[in-house]
């Protein structure tokens, strides 16, 4: 019997790109970008190494910011919540996603977030601001605040920034608190900070009092 | 009249060593690193460029360095507060010589902050890392807990996560609100935070009953 032929000359070439990715995405997320090789994308794909470079060129660089602009589109996956019912259960919602991302990508996160990286560059520092902006807006819009004030800005970037480091820690302690828990803790966050932010911000006072108020 | 010979024939090595570090570290203070070249700090010392790379052979990014572990110093310096006295009051007050160092060291501290620098390595994110350890460990001390459980420990780190975030956007917004509203409202959030952490840890209900409610 003859050997199949390698199965990499069946696929398309976005196929083709789309399984390079995979492999590498899968790698970056569990190891630090310093522990992964073009041999281990090219391996864990079934493919050469001469392969992975005919569609990255720019090698580990490369593969690492495609691999890190997929993670952050699933990230604002996790962010999209239908403007329903109300309003603590939709972030508590985006907050289990947003969890689940977390654990599923662990030391790519850590590595990422962390800072110090070989692969960190101002185009990987952009995306993840990216993510942020998104998560920011989100909030803003389900807030049903169009026009946020600096307060509640900071507010709300100031509780993102602190849910970031709270992942950081839980993902460092084997996932503890249970994600349930770390969640209903983050979501009672929201509300506090947002009720210390509405006794100096007239429009974050007006928030609390109606929207939340209603819930809490 | 013979002209003067040059002023840095008459410092000590590490006179000198201290007078480059200066130049650079109040270059490094104002501008992203990107934008400091080897011949600025010569030029803001008064030297020529191979003293400087006599001083520091490793050049920009050993300056660059220097300069954070002299700017990560004066941080664990506005920590220092004495033991005495409530203790909302302490925190506000290193707060308020925090605050004075970011409005100092503005695009150095936001370059820093934001990554994706040039000049950013292992190194350089181990000394944040060291200042963001040693303010933990101050508050611990200062709210007489010697041994901080998991849920306070992550209340304190995401606290002090939300300050640099914090501090970021107000240099953003042009010191905007006033430093000591913005210390106000941080001591605030410091005590929502934990206040909120109080419904889950026992640790953190009798701190919050105790020392705290009594300022409260």
């Amino acid at each position: 019997m003859t050997p199949a032929a390698p199965a990499y000359r069946r696929l398309s070439v976005e196929e083709r790109r789309s399984q390079l990715l995979e492999a590498a995405l899968s790698l970056f997320a569990h190891r630090v970008p310093e522990d992964v090789s073009l041999d281990d994308v090219a391996e864990a794909a079934g493919v050469s190494r001469p392969l992975v470079y005919r569609y990255f060129p720019g090698g580990k660089q490369q593969l690492y910011e495609a691999a890190l602009r997929s993670a952050a589109e699933e990230l604002h996956h996790c962010f999209d919540e239908p403007h329903d019912g109300p309003l603590l259960p939709r972030l508590a919602r985006a907050l289990d996603r947003y969890l689940t991302f977390v654990g599923r990508h662990d030391a790519g996160f850590s590595a990422l977030l962390q800072g110090g990286s070989v692969v960190e560059t101002s185009r990987t520092t952009a995306i993840v601001d990216g993510v942020r902006r998104a998560a920011a807006e989100h909030i803003y819009s389900h807030l049903g605040v169009p026009d946020p004030g600096p307060r509640l800005r900071m507010t709300v970037r100031m509780w993102i920034t602190a849910v970031e480091a709270a992942s950081l820690i839980w993902l460092d302690e084997d996932e503890q608190p249970p994600a349930d828990e770390l969640r209903d803790w983050l979501v009672d966050q929201f509300v506090a900070v947002l009720t210390v932010t509405a006794a100096r911000d007239a429009q974050t006072a007006e928030l609390v009092r109606g929207a939340l108020a209603a819930e809490t």
